[in-house]
């Protein structure tokens, strides 16, 4: 007779042999004998990475200096980057730009879209967005006279239903943050539009992890991080997506040299670029940049729709291994495959002691108040077996109280 | 008897030794045989970068992952960033934070003056700027109901008897990035305070490469970018400079969760952070920040002060090798010290193809519409027999009409 642990130890072995394809942990620096699951906060170093950088600063900076603005095709790695990401958010090239920092891009973003929608004063979205994506909202609602309406995306039909006559832009996030919830884009999308608004969509719990398909679905704008599912490496320069529809339109509020027409004529009066280039503000990060390019090599002999199947079965099979081991924990994340992001939540008291403890045993998730311990599954480089280490050694620190003694709670960065 | 060559070489040799305690050369990875000066565009490579990348590469993110944030500092980052640079430009510590991009910063520092000076609905600036500072200021101006009134330095005295009272902000650059002219700062601060006005400075082309004295003269606001004569690499991330008095009063435009006063409180609601952080927005690129970290080692054994000397003392022998070498040349930076920059420009009509053939021998400056050649003299690295070369090598060119040959107009980026 086999044990619980001992069938989800066989179960693990045979999923992680069937899906032995998409397991491409080789392409990445990881530590030995961790189980790495906050890549949805900080991706992973993809082994090409370090040698990457190097040339960058090396070959690049130090001995072609401003050469390299041509030479090594700086000046084009916005675009060049950001048709990368395109193709697996399911946006056609020359729609995506990466270079400025994700908060900026949603100001301008909300900036852009009350543009296009004079005289519609009402903006829609979800209070649990990340907090950022609330406050950049509220400063750029401030500036063009936008109410504020709250919604959770279950909750939006009914809003649209009351405002959406004087609906400018449904803004919404792609996953939620703390819950791992994926909402329905296409769906929602089609709402919006339904009354004549626009969509924008935050795709940072998103993009990297599973398919978007935003030219599909019709989204009017997005924006998107570089160094979580994308794994470019702390702080790695976001992107922003506006459908080509819209390009004529977008005039977001921060224009910098970048988005000219003519950056080189350096005329004093601003024009902007046609197509996407205007998404573009100023001279971006390079060595944060052309690392974020050469992390995308890890998605280059590796189709979205594959991970998606993958980060499926293992965000599915950790919850069957919590379910079994540790049935105390309330996961918050869904159980239906289509609304779920990439990453298990589950609700505990003493969540930070939790993963605190969890760390000092290799196993690395985080931690959000209140009460939320997020298990993130970049399927990239995480294995079934590996869930099932996490939710054995979950058990081990709750069987030995290892959660209790961790101390006062410290920062740990989305 | 000596040729005017003879007594150049012998005076440079001089200076060069007189100088030898600011040759900082040892300290930067330069091609051999290069005379770069480009410096004002793209700062060489500090030799102690390299291998801080790769440890911030392959150690911190690669093998700590999302634990660097607390143990490699990288949270506390653009304070400690900010702070290093705040001595260069002297701002005492708490003033200045580091990682967001230079238009980005000028955007929030427009939006924010704006707020200081209710009522007031005129903002001066130079119409000479860089570019990316005028359309900051044109898309900020439209946001706030501003009017932009043109004035060259010189011109702003009759500009501030005209508009004094309707004044709001003196946005300027320190230093002309074409002409590399070189403007009171403190002159034209007080100037503007006397009309109640704020004063606004770009710090691009000045910070690193002049003292700028911001507290002293009681600057209100400024940012400047990380790559020029900071040496931060390619893309560094730009400052913001808040003087401590106007902290409470600065509310930027842009806001995001890195400025917020409970920033892992995960609040849906917006609360600007005390003191400086407020100037934060989002996660900064942590590569290229703490590239620029280490970068900004090159200045910890020498003063500001000593460097300015040594600067001068280049950019004058400079001129004075062009008038005796290259009289045709017409000199569009101003002789008198107090006047000039750390570069000197020439206006020349085949300027970029002067700019490319001096490339191909070894001297690197760069070209600006229309008809500018900018030779940039980051004091660090360049020495006095640098410039005798490089004289040397613009009257080689011409004579051979090298210049000539080169074909059509290539980007040049600043």
């Amino acid at each position: 007779m086999t044990s619980p642990l001992d069938a989800l130890g066989a179960r693990a072995a045979a999923l992680d042999h069937s899906f032995a394809a998409t397991d491409l942990r080789e392409l990445f620096e990881l530590p030995p004998e961790t189980v790495y699951l906050a890549g949805n906060s900080l991706g992973a170093l993809p082994r090409a990475v370090p040698s990457v950088v190097e040339h960058v600063v090396r070959r690049q900076w130090g001995e072609n200096l401003v050469a390299s603005w041509n030479r090594f095709g700086w000046w084009d790695a916005p675009r060049r980057v950001g048709d990368l990401v395109g193709r697996l958010v399911g946006a056609a090239p020359g729609q995506v730009v990466a270079g400025a920092p994700t908060t900026v891009n949603l100001f301008q973003v909300f900036r852009a879209a009350a543009r296009m929608r004079p005289g519609r004063g009402v903006v829609i979205t979800d209070p649990g967005s990340f907090p950022t994506d609330l406050y950049a909202l509220e400063g750029a609602a401030a500036d063009v006279g936008w109410r504020v309406v709250l919604a959770s995306p279950p909750e939006v039909p009914a809003a649209l239903d009351e405002h959406g006559e004087e609906l400018a832009l449904l803004a919404l996030s792609h996953v939620d943050y703390r819950t791992g919830e994926l909402w329905d884009l296409p769906g929602l999308t089609a709402a919006a539009h339904e009354h004549g608004a626009l969509a924008a969509w935050d795709l940072c719990h998103s993009a990297g992890a599973l398919p978007v398909g935003l030219d599909e679905a019709g989204v009017d704008l997005a924006v998107g991080c570089g160094y979580k599912y994308l794994n470019g490496g702390p702080g790695a320069p976001g992107f922003i997506y506006v459908a080509e529809r819209l390009h004529e339109a977008f005039e977001p509020a921060v224009r910098g040299w970048h988005g000219h027409a003519a950056p080189f004529a350096m005329s004093p009066e601003h024009a902007f670029a046609p197509g996407i280039d205007r998404a573009r503000i100023s001279t971006p990060p390079i060595v944060s940049l052309l690392a974020l390019e050469a992390a995308l090599g890890v998605f280059e002999g590796v189709e979205i729709e594959a991970l998606r199947e993958r980060s499926l079965s293992l965000t599915g099979f950790l919850l069957d291994c919590l379910e079994a081991l540790v049935p105390e924990l309330e996961a918050v994340t869904p159980r239906e495959a289509e609304r779920r992001g990439s990453q298990v939540s589950v609700r505990f008291e003493q969540g930070f002691g939790l993963v605190r403890a969890l760390a000092a045993r290799g196993v690395v998730g985080d931690y959000r108040d209140p009460g939320i311990v997020r298990l993130g599954v970049a399927a990239p480089y995480v294995s079934h077996s590996d869930l099932l280490a996490t939710a054995t050694a979950i058990r081990q620190v709750i069987d030995a109280g290892e959660h209790l003694s961790a101390s006062e709670a410290e920062g740990l960065v989305t």
